[in-house]
């Protein structure tokens, strides 16, 4: 049983403005900021506007205007940070690594011969991911 | 630069049926089969039929179609394997960990304190993938 969406979690806050977020794309139904615990330089969440749990209790509809998204930053991210590859990925559930319970996708930069920090490391330094996030934006617009 | 799309990449292969494959599910535009590799007990791949090495280079359209049959795959394989979480990933380039140059997506059930094995370890068993498929089966018809 899947339970149900909690509109405290901390993405829902993000998208009310309750809380900052350092973000690299908004449009009317999915939004793109930073990790604020990166497995890797560039590392960036994109969310729906929508409310879900995970990806199970998504709206098809939702998940391809997600993965749109997803398309463009990951597009954006591997541009700014001249990466090699990329991965993404999306949790589900505590046993599936999920942590925060608003369905999200992580696009992660890879770099040859450099590994991932692991998921929910340390928290980065705000300067840092502001720098990151202009970088992407930048690679958006160009 | 992605490197162009290379016909004679295994996926391709099965998509034209050259090759076998353990199929979950197949409609216009997607299909989905075992990982004859898998990193847990109900491993799935998801591709779209239509020609693209990864995220970069699909149709958008394409990826709204291929994240619709991810959702329901991994709804039946979570449903089939009573798993307590879900892992989808999507690997591009070398770098990020591709190794199939048709982009794919994997479902991986995820279980309390059963750690993931690594990706591409070894082969799995045909018999045991035939019968993880057809549970797979009985969930998406159930």
């Amino acid at each position: 049983m899947t339970q149900p969406y909690d509109p405290q979690n901390i993405f829902a806050k993000i998208l009310r403005g309750e809380i900052p977020a350092h973000t690299v794309y908004e449009d009317e139904h999915t939004l793109a900021f930073m990790d604020v615990m990166p497995q890797g330089d560039g590392h960036t969440l994109v969310i729906p506007k929508a409310p879900s749990r995970g990806l199970l209790d998504a709206d098809p509809a939702v998940l391809g205007r997600l993965f749109a998204t997803v398309q463009k930053v990951a597009a954006a991210a591997k541009a700014a940070f001249q990466a090699d590859g990329l991965v993404i990925y999306q949790y589900n559930e505590p046993a599936g690594g999920q942590t925060v319970f608003h369905l999200h996708v992580h696009i992660v930069p890879r770099f040859e011969g450099v590994p991932l920090r692991r998921h929910a490391g340390g928290m980065a330094n705000g300067e840092l991911l502001a720098a990151h996030a202009k970088k992407i934006r930048a690679a958006l617009s160009g």
